[in-house]
């Protein structure tokens, strides 16, 4: 039996301004990971206020895995990694608190933790395939900050020689949910991160707990944790997802853990201007399964999906590949505008 | 859509020596709703240390539960009511704290915000129908103490009268996990309750959320708010349980609810000695549905309901009630033998 693992949690770096389009204003942001819950467990808002949308409009990637929970059926399971608002979803706790802003000295204290309950919890599962997703406001940028900890996606040996952590050859596929994705800024926070730490890029090397307790956030904790405990136990693992699941992966294999992996994204990470998702992956020893939802001919809000917002998050990525294997995927267009309808009465900016 | 609800939470009353019977020894019995919770959600344990079984080897009803959710197919929600031990199934907080000894001053001084929390739970959640059970060791006690609170089951008039709590005929069916009903220890701890309260029986009448704050426990808080939320908003609910839904039911009605509500349970609580299940819910204005789950012929563990173990718990005959709507009532009992095989690999004591 396959379960969908949403891990939802916040980050202050969220709240740098023109880091994430995770929510139509700022105040909302933190709403997000508890309202994408919500809509993947129940198609419905209950506790959270308001549907997540880009400031254009673009409805959070949520609603599409919803969609396909509700054609393929699917069990879910959502894992609290630092909730910062009230979800009525039913979550699991492995320990985690929201995380600091990356530019502080030690943004994720409960990182380590989080990661060994969360590893508990994904040896203990009883299903026979984990699909896990993520949705964090700001998790890109922590992600890179991971990849730098751990010496990951830099230009070869490079890494430590740039020291400051701006101007090395960064490889590792940085998407945004922004049409035009803010690298330079994420650069900067990053590099900022690394100043408050006591770390320099690739001194977390194969010392992952390290690397996001000082750079990251705690979902990225607790996805490679749930994703080496299911590993250990003989669970498939499918991380769904872009940016942040390679960094999850890059975590888990500096933690030792060998065992087959697959990163499943959608065409429109796979797609992002310099963003060479295959290097990365294949770098990482992960199977790489991409799937397109086909929403480029709509003219309703999906259709922002193919302009480039978005592209990720919540999982769409793993539940695409599920709709895909299931041989439902087109009819995943129309039921996500069927969910939208749901829980907005109206849609659209 | 019909969702099955597990209110979980635990009381200090259940460590009174003799109430219980829920858990093999007095260590394990607050581990019995987090377990039930896990068997529930998964047909496994997660984090719970064992799969709750009385003194004699009868299995948790969980695991009926369990079986017809596999054979129907119902969405779930588990409600933390209280819960004292870890559980790795997901919950939904509503700020109820565990229950202490009833016959302390206070016992529950969440209920009344828990009961708000929930009724507003109940009030958004999506669903055409919830079916609601519970799981708290030493349930029918505080359930007893409840209704002498609002003065439901006693005889006519002498709820006051006789003051101190015992003597009075209390029609109340209070049923039990125990095949001998410690029935007279449990009107004294309720006696010892009202002691150590500033309430008399009957003096909670149309004040539901006192008597549950002072002779009560968290999860009959949570059972009526929800169950009040739900009916509020149109959704019809089904209190899966025996005396305990009963206590629930009378709190829902002191509340001025005066909607069509169901009671669903056990030939096993409605046959037990002393019990008129009818003419309680008779008396609360409650539709009452018993089924039979058909466990008398059978040669293995469940045989024990049959002799008058468990009776109910989990949600159980309100499970039951959904397997024979959908016509699966004959598979239940092969369904719950493999639940227990696969969770314990051999089970009886």
């Amino acid at each position: 039996m396959t379960r969908f693992v949403l891990v939802a949690g916040t980050t202050k770096t969220a709240r740098i301004d023109g880091i994430s389009a995770a929510g139509a204003d700022p105040d909302l942001v933190a709403h997000t990971p508890s309202a994408d819950a919500e809509l993947i467990e129940y198609g419905h808002l209950v506790r959270a206020p308001a549907l997540p949308v880009s400031p254009t409009g673009c409805p959070t990637p949520a609603t599409v895995t919803r969609a396909v929970r509700e054609l393929v059926g699917f069990e879910t399971l959502v894992v609290d990694a630092g909730l910062a608002e009230p979800t009525g979803a039913p979550t699991v706790g492995v320990g985690a608190k929201p995380g600091r802003d990356v530019r502080e000295a030690e943004p994720v204290p409960t990182a380590p933790g989080a990661w060994v309950a969360a590893r508990e919890l994904g040896r203990t599962l009883p299903d026979d395939e984990l699909v896990i997703g993520e949705t964090i406001p700001g998790g890109t940028t922590t992600a890179l900050g991971v990849c730098r900890a751990l010496g990951v996606g830099e230009a070869s040996g490079t890494a430590r020689a740039t020291g400051d952590g701006d101007g090395g050859a960064v490889d590792l596929p940085v998407s945004s949910s922004l049409p035009e994705n803010p690298l330079d800024l994420k650069r900067e926070v990053v590099a900022d991160a690394f100043e408050a730490s006591d770390l320099a890029p690739g001194d977390a090397a194969y010392r992952p707990e390290l690397a996001v307790r000082f750079l990251g956030d705690p979902v990225l904790a607790v996805v490679a944790g749930l994703t080496a405990g299911a590993l250990a136990s003989g669970t498939a693992v499918v991380l769904g997802g872009g940016t942040q699941m390679l960094a999850a992966a890059a975590l888990v294999r500096h933690a030792g853990v060998a065992d087959p992996l697959t990163v499943a994204t959608t065409t429109y990470v796979a797609g992002d201007v310099g963003v060479d998702v295959d290097a990365s992956a294949a770098a990482l020893d992960c199977d790489l399964v991409v799937t397109d939802p086909g929403f480029g001919g709509r003219d309703d809000p999906l259709a922002r999906y193919a302009a480039g917002e978005a592209k990720e998050g919540a999982g769409m990525g793993g539940a695409l590949h599920l709709a895909d294997r299931d041989g439902v995927l087109g009819r995943v267009g129309d039921g996500t505008l069927e969910v939208l309808e749901r829980v907005s009465g109206s849609y659209g900016p």
